[in-house]
């Protein structure tokens, strides 16, 4: 990619598009900097901190190279209180978030993390309310103009942050306890449990939603005409259970964290 | 910001995303001008001219500086009849509308105001129906491209335009009587009454929905855990009417337009 | 327009906003191109092809002039099965869909057509469930950096590509029998009759939904207060069948492919 691209700034929100206040974040970014500013996503469920995580987690690991980028998260519960705005910082990327759990399955130790304390760079108005616009929106256009991390506030450890309350999947001699971490649009029951960990998918089996599934597909279209439901290697690179042109969740009552146990067994 | 920056052109409607409408105007901006193109949003309730005021009321007042910028506001039940195009310029913005009231909550004496009639900039079809493609893109495009506002047609006053039907808040000796122009997505019942009519808030209590509210907060997070509604000064400089983690709107049954009395007395 | 303009890389998908895949999708863009990203819409009813052919059509009718431009259209039940990916060209822009019929009211004989194969252009990761990543967007990026359309992979004939179960409108000697192609956001149903099958639209009248319509208006306007459903000529240049603020496919109970019967006479 040519080196003169402009910097990325990509938002993601709770905020619906309904409401001018994604509007107002954009209107603050683009009449600060010359930036590509594009949209992850406004349609997080109100103040779901997880989905977000989520979110996060899977579209943020599309994101390659060399290129400027400033992703601004903002579902946030607990905005104007004490809790704090994270800058995390690893190579050409920055990260902003509320400090309470949104980048909990994106960080680890080998990122910079600063808590954005600067009031300098903040804008100032009667309310408290709307960080999104008069603190992430004018910190995010800093940043993609070349602002030095360290100017945005004191280093955090990643200790110091909020942790998202979520557990990773538990993994036996002979079992793998994950469980339903997200289910998409298409009915896709996904699941924390990555490929790596089985080896193998196909020497295993799941149980959820009181049911065994043994079957396993490579596509969804290789089970087209079936009303059972099988097991995917899905596009986050963990396990799905999913349905032939229906929705596997709701045939199985699956909802967000149910547990999913592996076993190995082909039947 | 660099000045090289190009120009900014900005899209709101009440087409939603799903017809091709907003794409159909994209298609023809893009063709026509190299800008950065932002949705501000499409999903007004259709034909909701006052929704699209209040939007634009909000929104704009994010826009800052000297970067030229181009809004686009399409929320237009007489499409097609004789209501005029209104383009309207301020220092480096243009705002574009139907003269239906869509403008009425943002431009006042100081704007430039033309009727857009010169018939040479738009585009030429067999149907009459869809301005937004064919009158307001080309127009957005070569504005941004530096056509000089009195290109487009003959001057207006801000006496001939649409008047939008509301009345302001109604200013008392001892009261002041406001009223609710949004519920937005986390139920909070915003009001027109601007912190500035009532100096300190805090010496005030509101009457909403058969109500008395004379708890305030300066954060959401601050009243967490309780399940009053209670007042904030709200993120357009007005009062709000909110409830921690629960829609005040549902549970005092406010709807747009009904009034909100504010008077002095802590309890 | 400046000839420096960047190039446009146009999205459509049915994946929704809530979930990341489109996020996903612009982040391998945006990693890999310096392009101008716009959102056509992500709301297509999910695995809709027709819906998104009827999309395309209108949308791609308002592309004009030169700019490089691709545009991506992933409506994709049959993803990871054979079916193939095409790239059509013609001039300055290139489409990209599945090979299922998406592209069938786009692309005609003077289109260049191409069977997406070259894998070193795509992205190899554990699953098989995600083009729009992994194959379209990788593509995308790299046709918009210049990539000349040979590299992506052999030619195709028109005649090889899936067609769109469809049926173009049937004209007899005194009518034309065509059929709703599209209900949209404000209930106009929309037909595939064109304009000029007509040639004057007012000497003829319709049968639909049980009801003969026989009254034409230029403009919704027009009808402003009537509650008689009306012929339209719509903005896509076919005739729709709209009610005043209201919807006429509720009321006639058309729903997408229902016949619409056009007749001579005016009463």
């Amino acid at each position: 990619m040519a080196t003169a691209a402009r910097p990325l700034i990509a938002l993601l929100t709770d905020f619906g598009t309904r409401d001018p206040y994604v509007a107002a974040m954009k209107l603050v970014i683009a009449s600060r900097a010359d930036a590509e500013l594009i949209d992850l996503g406004h349609d997080i469920a109100p103040h779901d901190v997880f989905e977000a995580a989520v979110f996060l987690r899977f579209a943020l690991a599309s994101l390659e190279g060399g290129r400027r980028t400033i992703v601004v998260s903002v579902v946030d519960p607990g905005v104007g209180s004490g809790r704090r705005i994270v800058a995390a910082s690893r190579g050409a990327r920055v990260l902003l978030a509320p400090d309470n759990g949104s980048l909990g399955l994106v960080i680890d130790a080998g990122w910079e993390i600063r808590s954005a304390e600067n009031e300098a760079l903040f804008l100032h108005g009667p309310s408290s309310t709307f960080h999104g616009r008069d603190r992430f929106a004018p910190l995010a256009a800093a940043l993609a103009a070349g602002l030095p991390l360290d100017r945005v506030g004191p280093r955090l450890a990643l200790v110091d942050l909020v942790a998202l309350p979520y557990d990773p999947p538990r993994v036996g001699v002979r079992d793998v306890e994950g469980s339903v971490i997200a289910v998409d649009r298409f009915g896709n029951a996904i699941t924390d449990v990555e490929v790596e960990l089985l080896g193998n998918p196909r020497e295993w089996r799941a149980r959820a939603g009181g049911r065994e599934i043994a079957t396993h597909a490579a596509t969804y279209a290789e089970r087209e005409g079936s009303d059972e439901p099988f097991l995917i290697v899905g596009s986050r690179g963990t396990m799905e259970i999913s349905l032939a042109r229906g929705s596997a969740a709701d045939l199985l009552q699956l909802c967000r964290l149910d547990p999913v146990v592996f076993h190995r067994g082909t039947a």
